[in-house]
């Protein structure tokens, strides 16, 4: 059995820093690095870039909707076609960041609202694996498990690879719990991990109010920003590698 | 005799319209184009690359200080290394929102202040030339004629073109009268097009307070947000063709 | 009979403009001006203010969602405390530009998608009340007629003027047809006046796929990024004093 | 002997927090709150401003450039009369706001680069004072104590205090020494204590480089931002009352 361990990293920006970059460097397999958009600046892509060649990590591009006040987690309402070139424009400025840093962007990770409204929205979806599918050759989708973002990726034939979350409630559909709701953030790890173990044997996720889903995945994410971020993907690390689970970047 | 004639495009912003893009594509055989810095948004990026594919017009990345509020035209104290950070992400988001619009990013010319600076700061110039130099092969950049840019670029290799100004006032020393000055920019087509003919026959500028200096140059530039630019882009298109100059892109 | 003229200006934004304030202000007698959110900075309200002060035109805050990319016509998702929070901020800064510049606001009447949604939304229109009434004594609102901002207002106790639109057409609930919707905008002076003066002389509206609706009105605002302005403002302001229509500030 | 006690405070920004500013609200006497240029926003202001007056905390305003990604500490090229408007809008945003929160700001401060160029530039320092003058009566200027800001608001008329700075180190010529250059930001508390209780009992500020200097003071400053910002403040606060020195608001 191998897995991925993906995060949400480079969220800085300016003077503010958000969460421990260097730490969760050390410990995931794969970053989401912000471009811009919802996060980060030219600098803060640029040294979590260098961290993450540093320390081996596999790089993705996470890019969200260009509000920073928000943090890319509120829908903007826009085009398809807007969502694809704001896609491009992310992805872009990322790629090349890393060419700079000496690294390669392998796949893309739509965050927040985007991610969500990509989950269910069809046109949305599409958007973005258009966008992916022409800028650069075997750049890959990393979706929410599930979701018809994975599905569309497929039928476009684009590499897509299926997340789930180590700190997120799940709904009976199979969607993540809103973080306005009371629950939607996992704060325990030993909680985090067992549901985690449990999945990982049985391939089914519990969810709020139903019963376990079936649902692949590719890589596990545990967010960056979450104060308890650390200790948790450093316990996931742990106690997946002592089951026998290889940690690998799936790109 | 040969030369190109290029101008500073996609500078619209979100709601706000700047300049006439659309008819000085059908002018001009190369367009800088606003990579959402100093101006641009995605949706202007996109729109500015398929009309410039759409006309034959080469496409240049045009990066500036991300001072949307100041138009690139103050200058942001920055260290070097952030520079070029600046430049790799917004030349980066520039190449990508190109493959997506079916054309290419074949050159970079810095835009206000940061040319300005450039111009005379061998720091600027070296960070700005290094990353050009790593983020794709073959990347030119176009410089204001004899200035320290255009000697770094040369210097370390990277294909380097010239460009005199068919707008602006010379200063004695060669670089631009500041646009807070009167008679920094010209508005008489007439007057430019007899300047710039002059110039194309003798090799030597005027300027302002002194004797006619020696310039080379690949290009000429027209600024597309003057009121004047259409008129002054088409009176210099026809007047150089007259003379049986050829106008073409020098990229 | 007595009627105020109102327009959006003062919402140009660093290099870009957009309308033509100057005329506008010679034109309409009460001027809604940006407050730096959807559109406007320090300089253009300050400008603005002046121009206004000059002319002897009344003066009212113009807040909108904090989104210049899109001009806020698209809703931000928003808490109805935070919307209060947006609107202190945004008329606090005119306030204090006003007085600066030597002048006072007298009204705040909401911009795009925030307007629309206080239309509809209590909360949003409780949100905005809320915020007006603690600022200042005595200053107005100005709303859409026959809105729910307008009912709230009026419950609370706050100075609240109806307005309706001379160059947007109507649905058959009274609200403005979508700006993306064929035919939304009016561009024909000549038949916006014409409409104009049917609903002065019946109090009836003509709505698109319904019978005229009867609305109340202390104010017609004529939009200012429309091209065609200037010539609907001079027109509509020509052609009200011709058929002895006093043009006054409500406020 | 009586003194004030002052840090910048309401310095977050969207998702992203700074300082920690209930704790140190418990300790100051006057909170200088960011406006929504360099740093804050209406939630963040609103938030700020109701822990103040619960706290029975002064309140002042803190303009300064609008640069986020430089948190105000870059010299943003502007015009004294663009000072003048950029101080009115900000502080009018904070003043209205305060106002929806129940309480009300009774001095600026100017932040950052903008308050070091207002302490040698006699055309900032008067855009300054004349934007405060025409705001509100009796609105006091929190001035660095010896500098141009302070001699111009004395002679303008505006009620102007003098503070000097617990946690920065100074120079011959009383003012700061510059962020970039080490020993700058003073990190050990004991030693920051030291040489305020010597201040206080002699009048007389070390330097770095040459013999302390005669400085007055209405306030100290300590910095929110600082990682021992809370121990410092906090240590302060006990010694100076420890020395029989009473902390109180100087507005």
């Amino acid at each position: 059995m191998r897995i991925d361990l993906n995060s949400d990293l480079g969220e800085s920006f300016g003077p503010w820093a958000m969460g421990d970059d260097a730490s969760m460097l050390g410990l995931v397999t794969s970053a989401n690095i912000a471009c811009g958009g919802h996060a980060g600046d030219p600098d803060t892509m640029y040294d979590t870039l260098v961290l993450a060649r540093e320390q081996g990590v596999c790089v993705g591009a996470h890019p969200g909707y260009a509000d920073r006040e928000g943090f890319g987690r509120r829908v903007i309402p826009m085009q398809p076609e807007q969502v694809s070139r704001l896609i491009a424009a992310q992805v872009g400025a990322l790629c090349a960041m890393a060419q700079f840093a000496g690294t390669r962007v392998q796949y893309v990770k739509p965050h927040g609202a985007l991610a969500n409204l990509a989950a269910d929205d069809m046109q949305v979806a599409r958007a973005i694996v258009n966008a992916v599918s022409r800028l650069q050759p075997r750049l890959a989708i990393l979706a929410i498990s599930g979701t018809h973002l994975e599905l569309v990726a497929r039928d476009a034939g684009v590499p897509v690879y299926s997340e789930i979350f180590a700190d997120r409630a799940y709904l009976p559909n199979g969607r993540l719990m809103p973080r306005n709701q009371p629950g939607a953030v996992l704060h325990d790890p030993e909680f985090a991990v067992q549901r985690l173990l449990g999945f990982i044997q049985t391939g089914n996720m519990p969810v709020i109010g139903g019963t376990p889903i079936a649902l692949q995945a590719h890589s596990i994410c545990v967010h960056g920003d979450n104060p308890e971020a650390v200790a948790m993907a450093s316990m996931i690390r742990q106690r997946l590698m002592a089951e026998g689970v290889e940690l690998k970047a799936f790109a």
